[in-house]
């Protein structure tokens, strides 16, 4: 198994290398269309799984809404259409016919030419509020509280596994309300939903904001969203909430009659993360050896490797080894035990370490006499030898303990590549030189704002929310400001 | 509530108003395809689960697959292409502009015109061969068992909610085999894994068997379906399972080097169900009263409805509901307590009549005294009255009841509609006047197969798989057959 390139020699080949060989992902023969294999699947499904609960816990249920929007209706809500029209997949023909020229070909037959276009949906608003409008007479109608997992199709000219893909899996909340307040709380309920995901089950921290207008969603009011560091120093938007005011009920034409018996235009959310999750939990905690997966997202949380010489070894290590298994099953830890004989100890060992299994548990001859085991963590490389007395509920607490130390190495890592500035000169500096997060005052303009961006490439992340008032000044402008911003280079 | 068209008045009517008044499914804004409502999608998410943990436990695994494919790749296997050329959706553009005609209007940007189009996948053979080719090079890759949750589109002229639409959901399984028993083995078993799911979950009984060789999958050597019986006597194909043998293999070359060392194509199997399945359980179980839903996918299998004046009267009846609610809720069973003041109990019992709630509990200010409950049941409309002594217990066995007298109900009327023929005319006269399945002797060639088709509307729905050999003549030829075939008019 040839090695992995470093992080330090190239970021970003030793991610589309790893992405690659821990079998992840890979590219399709379908341009800027990724195949999901199934070890990359299988943590996304526990990704899927839990933030699912969480919606469902929060009051929200699922459905399901067409793939292709007509284009009239695409174009509706025009902020909306203006900001995907120019990455969308047109479906214009319904079907193909044989090639008179070329036996065995097919061509697209003119006659099945669609008098409406079909966009392949980007996102789906246009076609749910126009759903909506069916669904909501009276303020007895609502809340609708909806999520959606779905695909959806963004033509994007420079792709890259996980992180920007044509085609794309997500969820997509949306949520329709009768007053602009409980539309405000849901969607930063939900970016809050998000927060607590990531940290607490992807082990990733993040910092909750809100975006500035030029980088809000096309057709939101507010965009909140929480942002993450990568370990290069570069940012990543890991999820966003958007409140959409009344601009898709206007665009659509969704009232509802109030308390009060008066008309009105229902109030809007939405809200997603997508397999790009899987790039920042990569991005985060891995390391030149493969992935490191947190306990939470393991396929495999414990992998049990014999070692030994002839079948009577393995017999008799296997004995204990399924033991060892049986009883972290029963405690809903998943373990796979690795009797192959075709590949050598450390091969496997190898194996497991770029696939990101949190504990390795390797069991030899002496071992076996010693009733001891080998534990190796994946996270920081530690050995151990422990007893097979109560290494049930060792592990079991170990597991736990590493969910917990990824979360912290993460949150320091973080902390140590935060910088505050004050000056412009100072900004550009740190960029270069220390890349993370850089926490500035911004004059709140857009020209500020775009002006840094065209000379440094590094755009306002968000608005924290939890903030101080602080009295400062900008950074180009020089005007006065009241919070800083977070600014970064991002993915 | 406007009742339902009854089924003896219009089956067809009744079908369409109980999927939309039941709050199942509606047609959208496009052409042929539906929004599955949450309630709907509730249930679609009971069964998708189940089945999953079927395939899992059967050795399968999840991976995700890209929604295009290239008009080249999908040319590579001649009959499939063939089969599904007719009903694709193509993609030709990948960018709208604005009208310069018309302010705020888009159109296709002609210079976003895709060197190849794509197709929206109708099946994914031909890109999942496609991605193979790259993974398989050695008996040591074999067997590859995947299984794909997705969206697919085929162009339908004439659409019905979940029975035939252009977009629709399903699970598609792809695997590649070493031999080619090994491949039929896996046909047949996850044919198996598909009437054990219909069966047992679905309370819907099944006949297995194999297509005959006009009605297979386009592209496959042997198709396996599981034939289920409506109350209309239509058959519905519930879900086929594909021995593709080597043709996708040599379609798209992959080869692989056997434990003799000799180069070979490999062998391939595909199978799928999809969110047809929900007609199918509709028009199995439901009533003239609306739906009516096994326990294991009932999203509320019971609810508790208070019969009360005021609130004092509300408030001693909440306490023991809830207390109800929470004893059921142990044991895993889903309750909703419907304690809403709006609207009258009478409404409430129509209501979860029409959403097809199993079971039923109303508790008024006498049951309190009398510490009893009544109980319906939504299968057979039986009422009885309940001490709460020992309830939570009375009411798990019962659903369990409820599931088993489903399924020998559906039994019973597939056993009452399956008729043993042995003319022609008599085929005719059944068809007329009790339709149903058919078992009839067929001279096994495709003409008479067509020219019953053209005559009666009757296919053959399969050569059932577990028959004995029975000596006759055929229908209309008069040649010898050695078993029966099942005829029916279908879905």
């Amino acid at each position: 198994m040839a090695k992995l390139t470093s992080r330090s020699e190239d970021y970003s080949k030793w991610y589309n290398e790893l992405v690659v060989k821990a079998d992840l992902a890979e590219n399709s023969g379908v341009r800027g269309s990724m195949v999901i294999k199934p070890y990359g699947y299988a943590i996304w499904e526990k990704m899927r799984d839990e933030m699912d609960k969480k919606f469902k816990e929060t009051g929200h249920v699922n459905a399901y809404f067409p793939l292709f929007v007509p284009k009239s209706l695409f174009e509706a809500e025009e902020k909306n259409a203006e900001g995907f029209a120019k990455e969308c997949a047109v479906v214009t023909h319904y079907r193909l016919k044989n090639d008179p020229d070329n036996p065995g070909k097919l061509i697209v037959d003119p006659e099945a030419k669609l008098e409406e276009e079909l966009i392949v949906r980007p996102t789906s608003e246009a076609i749910i509020w126009n759903t909506y409008k069916g669904w909501i007479q009276s303020y007895r109608d609502l809340p609708i509280l909806i999520n959606q997992w779905a695909n959806v199709v963004r033509w994007e000219m420079r792709t890259r596994l996980f992180l920007r893909t044509s085609e794309f899996l997500w969820q997509e909340g949306h949520t329709a309300h009768a007053t602009k307040d409980e539309a405000v709380e849901e969607a930063e309920k939900m970016n809050k939903v998000y927060a607590d995901f990531a940290e607490n089950f992807m082990a990733m921290p993040v910092v909750q904001g809100l975006k500035t207008p030029s980088e809000r969603f096309a057709g939101a009011d507010e965009t909140y969203c929480i942002e993450a560091l990568m370990q290069d120093g570069k940012a990543l938007q890991a999820g966003t909430s958007h409140f959409l005011g009344q601009n898709f009920a206007k665009a659509f034409d969704v009232k509802f009659t109030n308390k009060e018996g008066k008309i009105e235009h229902a109030w809007a959310t939405s809200w997603g993360t997508s397999t790009r999750l899987m790039g920042a939990l990569i991005m985060t905690h891995s390391d030149d050896l493969g992935l490191v997966l947190p306990p939470t997202l393991a396929p495999i949380q414990v992998v049990i490797v014999p070692i030994f010489k002839g079948e009577e070894q393995l017999n008799q290590i296997s004995e204990v080894a399924l033991e060892i298994q049986n009883k972290l099953k029963l405690k809903g830890i998943s373990v796979k035990f690795d009797n192959d004989t075709q590949n050598k100890p450390g091969w496997k060992f190898a194996e497991y370490e770029l696939k990101g299994v949190p504990l390795r548990i390797a069991m030899g001859p002496r071992d076996l006499e010693n009733k001891s085991v080998e534990i190796a963590r994946r996270d920081n490389l530690t050995k151990e030898t422990r007893p097979l007395e109560g290494l049930d509920s060792y592990i079991e607490d170990l597991l736990k303990t590493i969910q917990q130390d990824m979360y912290t190495k993460a949150f320091e890592f973080r902390k140590n590549n935060f910088t505050k500035v004050d000056s412009y000169d100072e900004f550009k500096k740190v960029l270069e030189e220390k890349p993370g997060f850089i926490y500035a005052h911004w004059d709140g303009t857009a020209e500020e704002e775009e002006q840094i961006k065209e000379e440094t490439k590094a755009t306002i992340r968000c608005i924290p929310l939890d903030d101080d008032i602080e009295e400062g000044v900008s950074l180009i402008s020089g005007k006065p400001s009241k919070r800083r911003v977070l600014f970064a280079k991002a993915y």
